[in-house]
This record gives structure tokens, C-alpha cells and sequence, in this order.
């Protein structure tokens, strides 16, 4: 199997870190956007919106969109419970992370870390500080209440809302304001076969 | 069971569309977001991200976002597949449409249709044309190859999909450049239990 990727990527991260915890054996491709790599005729024509990550099974079959490799592999597995609402719990915070969490710190984070906050890019980089903000807090207050996003067994929505906000500060979110929040990365970080940002 | 929704949303119709196709009881609550219901106290209790679609089960469990709902009722049931692979395709459409297409077709529609494109969202409306066609042009694509957006049968990945394609051109978007897309509106519109926005 391949996967197609950029470690610093939260979204491809995702996917690296159930792989490593699960010990699902891949190979790692290595993927530059910011050289076209996503956008090549070949690319495009496995993964026509050209994004990462994106993954290439054993059969020759694609599957892309991180959150939806993280259902394809987590299925029958601890990080997807079987109940049927608590399922769709882990998929509402599936949902939310690409709707309410990754629009605001993801691209708050781009811009900052990436792009040196340039001038024309202020107004939109300051505008995301609000939605980043509720987002976390969201997660805070859920948090206080169970050890993991749902319950207390990691899943993948922990694995989906971990990514970007271990790494919210390089958007400008200051996770001090977060006690639960940086204790659940701790936590997650001190899980055998977690893997990182390289 | 109750659900809040507003049937000229998207997100909302969704709901409605599949509870109707599967003839589940529910009472239907309308709720006036541009009014602040979504943002009482009462609400937020609820359903902390305030936004609608909202469920609130028999049993008092909630549950929001559209598309973690239609997981929810459409499991063992024809409109999500029980293969793997093809559950995970399902679920690839449901998050190209959170990330890829409502940010684009529902918000310019939201401008011109609610708003009448005020001259300080003119500049705004006008970025999201590029993103809201390279959707529709994926969606396009597929539905030359195949009837549905996972294959021959109707799943939740239609149904998510059909709600704000169906009136994007509300959004300034014209669907005489997507025939495919509108023969599967016309599809869809005929299928036995069919609800569209009131
Ligand atoms: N919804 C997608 C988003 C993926 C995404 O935006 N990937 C970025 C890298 S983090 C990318 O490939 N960008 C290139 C592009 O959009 O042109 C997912 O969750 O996989
Ligand atoms: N990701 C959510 C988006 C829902 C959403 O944005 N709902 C809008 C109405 S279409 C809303 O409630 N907006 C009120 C708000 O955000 O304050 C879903 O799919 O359910």
C-alpha cells in the first residue's frame, strides 16, 4: 500500500499516526504542493481534487480525504466503536474538525508558519483567530468531561482533532488558555506507536 | 424524535431527504438561525457548536452535523453501502462536500440569495466561483461514469450532495454546463418520497 504525503501536513499526519498505531505497514510517498506534485496529470487522475494525503491500496484502489482513510482503516478496529451512535459521535467531530477546526487553525497556521503573515494576508489571518478559538474551547470544555473526545478510550476523532491543534500555537493560539487540551496531547503523545510531525 | 432544521438550508434538507426516503417518524422544528436560536442558552446546552441540523433521539441523546446524522440513520440500510471500501467512498464525497463544495456553493448562495451581494462581499462572492465549479466539475465527472456518486444506487453521498447543487445557481452558479449533474437532480427529484425545500 502507499500513502502520499506531507508529515507536516496535520491532515496527512492523521493518517500516518493510525497506521503507526495500528502497524499497518505502507509506503510513505512523499508529496510537495508547493511544487505542483498534487496537480500533475498522473496525480489528478488517481485523485481529482488533488489533494493529500491520498492512499493507494494493495488491490490499486484510491481513497483520499484524511478523515475518510481514518474511518476506512479504523473500521472494526478500538479507534471506531461499534455502537451505532457512538460512531456517529466520533463522525460529528469528524465533521466538525474539517468545518469548524482545520478552515480556521489549519490556515492560520499556513499563513503564519509558511507564508510570514504578509501583509495581504493579515486581515484574513487575524479574521481566523475567533472560529480557531471557539473551536478549542469546544474541545476544552469536552474534554473536562471525558478523557477522550468520546469516552474514555482514544478514537479516531481524537487522532483527526489532535494534528492541528498540537501545533495551534504556530496559527497564534496560545494552548495555555487549555489545560485539558494540552494534557489530552500528552496523553496521546505517550501512546505506543505515536508518531509526529518529522 | 426531534429535529431542528430550517428547510431552505442544505445542511438541514439533507436531514429531511433521508428521513423521508426511509420513512422515519420525527417531529420537524423549525428554527430561525438570522433570530439567535441557534445561540440560547438552552441551545448551546444541547449543542455546543450551535448550528442546525440538530437531532435529539427518543431516548434524549443528541447529535449534529448534517453528515455524521446521515451516517447515522442510514446505517444497514441501502443508502450506506456495508463494504469497506465503498463506505469509505461514501464518506470521501461526504467530506469533499464539508471541505470542497458547501464552503463555496452554500456561502455564494447565502450572499446573493439572503444578502443580495453587498458591495463589501461583492469582492468575496466573486472568489468562490472558481472553487464552487471545480466541485460541480468533479461531481460532473463522475456521474458520466456512473449513475450515482458511488455507483449504480443512491447512498447519503447523493443525498449530502444534491441539497446545495440543486440550487447553486442561486449561488451564480449555472448548472447548463453540468447536464450530468442535472439529469441526477432530475433523478433524485423522481425517487418515491422525494422532499425538497418547503
Ligand atoms: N479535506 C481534505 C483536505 C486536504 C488538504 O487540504 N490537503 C492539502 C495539504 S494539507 C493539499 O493537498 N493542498 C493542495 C491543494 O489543495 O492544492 C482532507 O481532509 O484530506
Ligand atoms: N458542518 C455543519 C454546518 C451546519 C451549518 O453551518 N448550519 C448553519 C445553517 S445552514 C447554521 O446553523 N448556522 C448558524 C451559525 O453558524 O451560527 C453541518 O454540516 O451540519
Amino acid at each position: 500500500m502507499k500513502v502520499y504525503g506531507d508529515l507536516q501536513s496535520g491532515n496527512c499526519l492523521k493518517v500516518k499516526m493510525l497506521l503507526s498505531f495500528l502497524n499497518i505497514k505502507h509506503e510513505w510517498i512523499h508529496v510537495n504542493i508547493l511544487d505542483g506534485e498534487t496537480k500533475t496529470v498522473e496525480f489528478l487522475s488517481k485523485y481529482p481534487n488533488g489533494k493529500i494525503p491520498a492512499v493507494e491500496l494493495d488491490d490499486g484502489r484510491y481513497l483520499c480525504e484524511s478523515n475518510a482513510i481514518l474511518g476506512y482503516f479504523s473500521e472494526n478496529t478500538a479507534f471506531l466503536p461499534d455502537d451505532t451512535y457512538l460512531k456517529a459521535k466520533v463522525y460529528e467531530w469528524l465533521f466538525f474538525e474539517q468545518y469548524s477546526h482545520e478552515p480556521f487553525i489549519a490556515v492560520a497556521r499556513f499563513i503564519q508558519k509558511y507564508l510570514g503573515i504578509p501583509k495581504e494576508r493579515e486581515a484574513e489571518y487575524l479574521s481566523l483567530q475567533e472560529g480557531g478559538h471557539k473551536a478549542l474551547q469546544l474541545m476544552e470544555n469536552q474534554l473536562s468531561k471525558t478523557k477522550y473526545l468520546v469516552g474514555d478510550e482514544m478514537t479516531i476523532a481524537d487522532i483527526s482533532l489532535y494534528t492541528y491543534s498540537h501545533v495551534a500555537d504556530e496559527g497564534g493560539f496560545d494552548l495555555m488558555q487549555y489545560p485539558e487540551i494540552k494534557n489530552w496531547c500528552h496523553r496521546t503523545q505517550s501512546t505506543p506507536g505515536y508518531v509526529g510531525m518529522a
